[in-house]
């Protein structure tokens, strides 16, 4: 597939209506619904994931062990599944979480963290990858040790068309592509990659929104320029790494259709 | 046992002084004394808790290893046993902590985090139960799974006679119940809902506070009278959700008897 | 060796210039270079280590996983070990991460948390001491039940010299020696006592900076003194231990060559 052929999501035969309206009203329902997300994540992201999801209005939890992370997975919306700290607790515990999730039919995300710097690692992340998740958010260096491949548009396309699934690529611009549509996010703010498990807690926010969009692609635009904007509001607010966290949340809980409208630069 | 029965704190034989009273001393004891507590928690509120009560004035150790969890809960003055994320070293390590606390005569609170989620800790929970904690904090659906019935006063009292401790329920209301007393506390703020591991750090205050008061029911009334004002306090300076749990450990340290005097409600 | 044997820094025979310079410098370093350190930290410590890192332009690694923990030292400029919630997954996997470092020729650092409290702890402490590491970073109950004797500047030069290592004790003062130069620094900050894990954090920073600086109690003293200088700046603008955190990160991220001119109080 060329590039010329990625279409942004305005443009969709569908006729989605402007995704700042979409995400504004996925975060509305998020509020309302205030879905259940298992979040298997590492050391580092947990209390930030837990409290983005309840910020966002979700509801958490976060065990990782084998004989109670089916139990909670089937009794979630969604699950996310992180590779960070992958101790043997974890790596017991997710394939589990992975099946309750195929056979409960919840939709999860994948965030194959630090993939480039543990052959170990690199062999679970594929091993998930077969388990289907609807969305893999990572970065560039993940994408190229997952993939084999630069991160390209066209890199991303096709690992999304490979997989089945939706590529939700994080860095200078977030990048999201379902095989067929591309869609770039320009919001954020260099604060967010000053402060650890940035990316870990808005992999769980793409997973709370999973059971409230269209579609995984549209939660993860949705939940990646909700936490862009946000992201841009705490940096203007904070006054240094330290303040952008607690400023961070407070702006995900105070995100409103008209800041998301005035601020998201979608190309 | 009827409702009829139930007295309030300032009502009871013994004369006891207004709690809010009692509570700031009980609190000034804690700063001077500097009580070790060591918490068994799980991972995304062992920061919270050890910043909790470091605010208080305790010293926490927060080790989970089944092979220095008794030394630890030994030269401590009281311990938590919290049951989120109960993983296989957890499970290893709570039975010895519970055992370590008994043969050492230290008091310990059991916080049995989602027991209505998993069957494997459930069956955790009534083990821990069995071994005497002087307090279990928990939730309403934590206490209809673990008793087998609503959350009523009447409930509160008899699970409270059954099991010889003191029940510590919080939500809308917190409502303290040794069987025989019931004390309603109206405190509170609804960003602490909000914040992940909040009633998991305030059974751990409720530990620290055991070795202080007189008795388990009013160190349990001290600890959540003090969170819920501080509560108060930090939800009238905080901007949402992430700015609120600095203010709540600032308010936690800053908190003196007029304030609580203030603003206490105990019904 | 006497104490009158010990010198300041800036006596040195190696006519090194003024510490504050040369702590300003590595701290530039460290945010022009960004060195990967792989900490192996307590479950407390985990988040604020990360974010200290961060903020001092670090770029933190955190498993503790045994078949990993390889991989991400030997990807890593300097190595910490600290012994704080020891549990199997860690005590399988720090033996694995000095063997890695030692091989790989890093540098690391060795945080002996609460090494007084339990015997198992103690003895694995003495088996990592074994390993070699640059800097010993610790209090004073620790320095005793290690060492066996208090921690005087005389103790702290003769551990150091029969270890072949770097002592760096804090507390009241710091104090740092090499086994022939005694370092004393006397910034700080009361609430730096009462945010769990601050020591832990400072020890990471040590890590960064050991590949930066010219020797490994001069990376230890550059730690120590933007540490201290940093909760100073924080001190003044927190309004309790818990916006203390923030403010903390913040100091870190803003301290520049004049603010430590101008606040180091070295002896």
């Amino acid at each position: 597939m060329a590039l010329a052929e990625t279409r942004l999501w305005a443009e969709t035969p569908t006729g989605a209506p402007d995704l700042a309206v979409q995400a504004a009203r996925i975060l509305d329902r998020c509020r309302a619904e205030r879905p259940r997300v298992h979040a298997v994540t590492n050391a580092a992201a947990q209390v930030l994931t837990a409290n983005l999801l309840l910020a966002a209005g979700a509801v958490p939890s976060l065990t990782i062990a084998a004989d109670e992370i089916g139990s909670f997975t089937e009794r979630s919306a969604a699950l996310l599944v992180n590779l960070g700290t992958l101790d043997t607790e974890r790596r017991a515990g997710i394939p589990i979480a992975i099946a309750s999730a195929r056979s409960a039919r919840r939709p999860w995300v994948l965030d194959p963290v630090y993939v480039e710097a543990s052959p170990g690692r690199l062999a679970m992340a594929r091993l998930c990858l077969a388990g289907g998740p609807a969305v893999v958010r990572l970065n560039g260096s993940e994408f190229g040790a997952l993939s084999g491949e630069p991160a390209t548009d066209e890199a991303l396309a096709g690992f999304a068309r490979a997989q089945g699934t939706v590529v939700a690529l994080t860095g200078e611009t977030d990048r999201i592509s379902d095989g067929e549509r591309l869609l770039v996010l320009a919001n954020g703010h260099p604060l967010m990659a000053r402060t650890t498990a940035m990316g870990c807690a808005l992999s769980a926010l793409v997973a709370a929104l999973l059971p409230l969009a269209d579609d995984p692609a549209t939660a993860a635009a949705a939940a990646l320029l909700a936490g862009g904007i946000a992201g841009e509001v705490a940096g203007e607010r904070a006054g240094g790494p330290g303040s952008f966290v607690p400023a961070f949340l407070d702006a995900v809980d105070g995100l409103d259709e008209a800041a998301i409208q005035a601020r998201a630069r979608v190309g």
